[in-house]
């Protein structure tokens, strides 16, 4: 994480992309992308951050399930017992899972396999057809650094890509849109060395920007529906960098919750 | 909380107002805050969504602590050594707190009497003057309540107004903004009963869109410097209602984590 001197935007705007086809297996989304937007006549602008919500990118890469090839096993069906869940369903969240963090009141909270704590490893089974249960992308950090490169190349526009989700939080109901994969912008900004109004200098503020700008493009994308599964904010003053969806993950150690 | 119908806006424009002087115990702030917005030729719409950082508010209802009126008591003494931390700072936030959540690795989350789970009970030593403290409102869903009222009777529009701060979260590294009251939307939305795309009624979804929207405004407000108190978030579809930040916060059984 670097320490990155910020202007904060005085406006910005959010533009949902809706046009968009049903995806499928193999779908190439920078170009069905780029051709929603010609459709909708915005035209993509340099420092624009594309957010897109994980479910289309699961789905082009083919990360669905049908659950009638899934087989649960014996801690499974007890699991889905206890829970009031579906076996198989209980069994592809173990498989997606680490580890199991919490079970209580019918919820399962795990941490999946990319480092995230979310309920039921965000397998999915709203927006797909009866009978399948949707993961999420395998590397979604490397998803959003592939779909970043082709929508450059093909746009001559630099730009950032934010693979979003809902995901619950601990003490707070409802879910927020959150990021789970980010290229060309900080997940983090290290605000550490910032004097304030009155010259005192920060010591500890770290902004998640990519989980607010995710939970800003959720306002748009709506939570269920799905029919705008792409949105573009612009108007960020972030310097552009790498990007790295780790530095919004705790090392277990500073995991206070653990 | 209300089931409610939600056509998903494809726009938003979220607008900073900057432009208002350093905030003092008793100042009229829908005053100051319909003056800048003249400062700056934006006019308020219909249906706009305020979001006001709770340090101002904090600052005009006189919830600044100076150090030199505090007396650590013994166990404000004990907690200090271990966490490395002011006697006097950690005193306030124990005087603002309901229960300790959680102490380790120079951390002290705790609930406050609001019922909100956060670091040091949102006490906050920035952007004030040296030897002194901020809390938070003393009731921030009345301060939103009144505020509205204000900005609407002033000016003719029919507003909302969050209360907004930054709060760290669990298995997540980084602040983002989130709402500590609200009046004239809903703080919560139930999506139970929406029909997916494949016809599928949703059984959980609750998004919620009062800390989605204080996100969104955090991106412009800025974490540290606080230059841009104020922003609007203009474009939401949600339906009016009197706005209720308790949705946001678990019933006891209900919280996993505790």
């Amino acid at each position: 994480m670097k320490s990155i001197k910020v202007v904060p935007s005085e406006r910005l705007e959010i533009i949902g992309i809706d046009e968009l086809p049903e995806i499928k297996e193999g779908d190439d989304l920078a170009h069905l992308f780029l051709d929603a937007l010609e459709a909708k006549n915005v035209k993509l602008e340099d420092g624009d951050a594309i957010v897109i919500t994980s479910k289309i990118i699961s789905k082009s890469e083919g990360r669905v399930v049908d659950l009638s090839d899934v087989r649960a096993s014996s801690e499974a069906e007890r699991i889905a017992r206890e829970m009031e869940k579906d076996p198989k369903i209980v069994q592809i969240i173990l498989d997606e899972a680490k580890e199991i963090v919490r079970m209580a009141n019918k919820h399962i909270i795990v941490e999946t396999k990319h480092g995230f704590v979310c309920a039921n490893a965000g397998v999915d089974q709203s927006n797909v057809e009866e009978g399948k249960a949707v993961l999420l992308p395998e590397d979604p950090q490397k998803s959003a650094y592939t779909l970043k490169k082709e929508i450059e190349a093909r746009s001559g526009k630099e730009v950032s890509v934010l693979i979003s989700d809902s995901f619950g939080r601990a003490f707070r109901d409802g879910v927020t849109g959150i990021c789970i994969g980010v290229s060309g912008i900080p997940a983090l900004l290290d605000r550490i060395g910032e004097e304030d109004r009155f010259g005192r200098i920060s010591r500890i503020t770290k902004e998640a920007v990519a989980d607010e700008i995710c939970a800003a493009a959720n306002l748009v994308m709506g939570e269920f529906r799905e029919s705008i599964p792409i949105t573009i904010v612009r108007g960020l003053a972030l310097e552009r960098c790498e990007g790295e969806i780790q530095e919004l993950l705790f090392k277990r150690e500073d995991d206070l919750f653990r």
